[in-house]
């Protein structure tokens, strides 16, 4: 088996590791929506109603690492070999994915208390999700930079226009934070918006 | 490596991601099932027994999500290429199939509650179900439309064939949303009636 | 692509599905043993202590669920090809291998109660360990029942003796549900005992 | 196929299998970490606050086990064989990693407690991973034994350094715990550090 080749499986099984985490983690999303436990003669269509908070949490959060997913895959068409420094970026990256369902669950909860406790979850939730921007330009800034891990049938251009598309993430995920500080709904606001516009095939 | 070949590894992904989302919703199934927690003098073998619809559901859900899987399985052997929509027509399928665990822990929580308890769960369940084969509809017929994403190796019968078979889903779980409105129980012995044809090898 | 490589694919497919499920319900039992909540002035180090049946129970269904993987992944090198009820029966044994952590799950908790919980524990303990075990005969025989499925290298004399080295499975499981009318500690030495005995390399 | 090419395919799904056991363990880790539910007029941001031995335990865990994939992977690209007992101790290994869930919690809830509960909890969590890291060892050392199970491609000083690289993880990890007996925190720091230490791109 050639030098190669052994590299090339390599990425492969980074790939499949972290498409079992990103998988596992946007699954998990589901166990934070708690069972409502209502009585006999209480509602159970309201009780279920008044969870849209952890509803809309979970579809939300699900779409962005769905999202998240998509561009990881997409980047490792890219990557055609690894290095420490990859796995190590990659590590933190899905340690922030795993750490998703944590906010999204706290923003459930805290979504229909008042206005100081919506703003902590809201704070919580776009700055994990800033984080994790942040982390995936550095996984493509590191992968780029003169080439170091790209493969040879990548043209310039293209490594150009991937790092130009990524680099808005952390500022768009980031404006959020100080948004929550005039009012959290706005934050939520932007949040869902993001999460469709980049479910449009503007970005392939 | 040719454009054809990058395609074909890329839909591998996707069919990785997508079986460990379908394997990790399956098997989270069953944290939804609590366990009985009795004193001393009561009878654990009745507890466990007056659990019958969270066992239930459970199974329901098992295989309903293990056929989608099957069809998932065997309508990706047809579809050799992907695009930016087959990837969000897939991934809004496989929120749905992550939010499985949530209605069928509700039924198994409300199943035995007053009938506007159980009727309310069984349109949760039934709904869901019936959103899942809509998207399943959706994922093959724009992969289809057009041969748009078709390998060549499939005939146009094939194609035509696969299209008859998928249309029914849809009306076939929507119809269990009315007929909780008579009774949840004819709602029910309609999805179970459904699993057990699905598993039979009529539609290979 | 040949019609023989697309066989070669699926199985593939089937398998990596399978070994998701595996995986993931060995990686969930975990999640049923409960953190001890202790007062300032009690033991921590005794009420860990006290959850010795949870942590046995955990260790044990890792073991079985570990070995019936490792005899899926050795049966699935001897079968080449699938069909439905191929895939039907392996659905129904993954629905059965998701189901262990319930019963895990109440053995834990319900093993140091009186002698009639801890009967009933044990009898949906090791029922469910004697489905599992038939379902996996039934598996490979209708899969080898005259080389229905069976890959071309493969000799007749190790059809033969795959078959003959999984039919005890399920008498030997099956033997601890009456013993637990002895008493319930006997089968949980049965349990043990096989654990240790298939982990042993006496079946490759 | 070849007697040979059937041995790959195995190592692969080997270590498929373990992949999705260490990619299912570390993304279950912040299932463990429990959302705050504080009443109207306290502080939401205190109570995620004071949560952190929670948060650290979780960041922890998920860098060590995935230090611990990252190896296994590594360790992999030199195994190209398997036996019945290779599959035993990584079993026994991934029964161990999949354990880590439970330490990391009972720390999580223990560490603000006293000094008593913060050692016995400390211990727990050392010891685990001193389990874990003799686990390794024992993986390696049986592999490379005589060069039992190495690919022909892995010269004798490779064989050689990888084995120096694994032998200091069960005593690093091991003097975590007479470190508990003079304060827990001393344990912990050391944990932190090694964390990092094992990040560092030192052991490629």
């Amino acid at each position: 088996m050639s030098h190669d080749s052994i590299y090339h499986v390599d990425t492969q099984r980074l790939e499949a590791f972290s498409d079992g985490a990103f998988a596992i983690a946007i699954t998990l999303l589901i166990l934070e929506v708690g069972v409502p436990h209502v009585s006999a003669e209480s509602d159970l269509a309201q009780a279920l109603w008044q969870e849209w908070p952890s509803f809309l949490g979970f579809g939300l959060s699900f779409i962005v690492i769905g999202v998240m997913w998509m561009n990881h895959h997409s980047l490792f068409k890219d990557i055609e070999r690894q290095d420490h420094w990859l796995l190590v970026i990659n590590l933190l990256l899905l340690l922030c994915i795993s750490f998703v369902p944590f906010p999204t669950a706290v923003l459930g909860d805290h979504m229909r208390a008042g206005e100081e406790h919506r703003r902590v979850a809201m704070l919580l939730y776009g700055g994990t999700f800033t984080v994790i921007a942040i982390l995936f330009n550095a996984l493509w800034l590191y992968a780029s930079r003169g080439r170091r891990l790209i493969d040879d049938h990548v043209s310039a251009a293209r490594v150009r226009s991937r790092t130009l598309r990524f680099l808005p993430g952390p500022v768009l995920y980031g404006v959020g934070l100080p948004l929550a500080f005039v009012t959290p709904w706005l934050s939520l606001g932007l949040y869902v918006l993001l999460a469709v516009v980049y479910l449009l095939p503007l970005n392939e």
